[in-house]
């Protein structure tokens, strides 16, 4: 039960407290603005070299720490990279990192494969600043940071699409081996993703997505 | 290698096209508007009877959809709940789910538990509308489905709040067992989580939150 949060019981108390309070928060009125916000959000991965404001990186992160979170245990820390010789490094060392993988290939498609790639990581880290989402594993509830942590990254992400800003959440892409070695990151904390946050070089073609209908199901599966 | 997915190698191409098109989504200008919906949303725990309209669900939905996925995959299933007796249901084999753990407490507390308990369960199971976010274990890239899953259920919790309704994202306060049984879900898809919609009986008070300095690291930790 240690890692369990009991919901019910812990829950008991609060929605009890919450009867006898006025509300906190005032009720949203229907906002179009608000629900287009979701749709714009894409993955951008070609970045002008503008650097994103001091102000305007705070509100972000302000928003990352309201996501969803079990217990209210907040497991998070954002790592912001701005540093060009450690953003240079980790570049350096990604595409060492994929040497090996090129090795899989004839060596006759060596040459064109890597030219591809080193234009990817130039894409990749062509952004001025880079947000690294970490959970810590001596959280209080560290079996809940698969959930905790994924949210935080995604409100991150759409506070950056309010402001105007590109990201792209990303996982092998930039391997948290090299994240962890760079950046020097205590192996306490365990990496979520990393995104850069800029302005697009430009916005990409909205990707096809699946129908609703495909993905909603009415009372049975 | 078949179920990462080569981050640099499909990367290149998207980069590539992105950088010879026009841009596709308009930059959001500042808005303060869409920065306070990530503080507004907070998890309630008790709600009103009204339904809520189709078309309100609709977008939510259709705000869950566009979270960020791993290659574009979209493993996701929305298993939307609105039937009494499938709530009843729920409801009944949650209270008896915890009995168990009734019995690990001694005999003269286990009546005000109970009672807590069952007034916990009176709040969580009072909304009009549920929704279980499911991932596929048949998806594309299903290793990176724990990424897609929490994305998903928190750009859903936030149109959802941006319409005026509360959420809550619930775990273990209703066992996955529960949910897989009464609402009879395949084993091949894997619950993220399950949240009620509705209106919040009251907005409870917001939770104290870290500091964003304790959760912030700039270059190093």
């Amino acid at each position: 039960m240690s890692t369990t949060r009991r919901g019910y019981v812990r829950g008991a108390g609060m929605a009890c407290a919450g009867m006898f309070m006025e509300a906190a928060a005032s009720t949203a009125a229907e906002s179009p603005d608000l629900l287009s916000l979701f749709a714009k959000r894409q993955s951008v991965r070609r970045y002008k070299p503008d650097p994103v404001p001091q102000e305007h990186l705070t509100r972000i992160l302000d928003a990352a720490r309201r996501a969803p979170t079990s217990g209210n245990q907040q497991p998070w820390k954002f790592l912001v990279v701005r540093d060009p010789a450690k953003i240079a490094a980790m570049k350096a060392r990604c595409l060492q990192s994929y040497e090996s993988r090129l090795l899989e290939l004839p060596e006759d498609k060596r040459v064109a494969r890597r030219r591809e790639i080193e234009k990817s990581a130039g894409g990749y880290f062509s952004a001025p600043v880079y947000v690294v989402v970490l959970t810590d594993s001596q959280s209080e509830y560290p079996s809940y940071n698969h959930h905790d942590g994924p949210l935080a990254a995604g409100y991150l992400m759409l506070a950056a699409r309010a402001l105007g800003y590109g990201t792209v959440y990303i996982t092998d892409a930039i391997p948290e081996k090299v994240t962890r070695e760079v950046l020097a990151i205590p192996d306490r904390y365990q990496r979520v993703c990393i995104t850069p946050i800029g302005m697009p070089e430009s916005w990409p073609e909205p990707k096809a997505k699946k129908k609703l209908e495909e993905l909603v199901a009415y009372e049975t599966l």
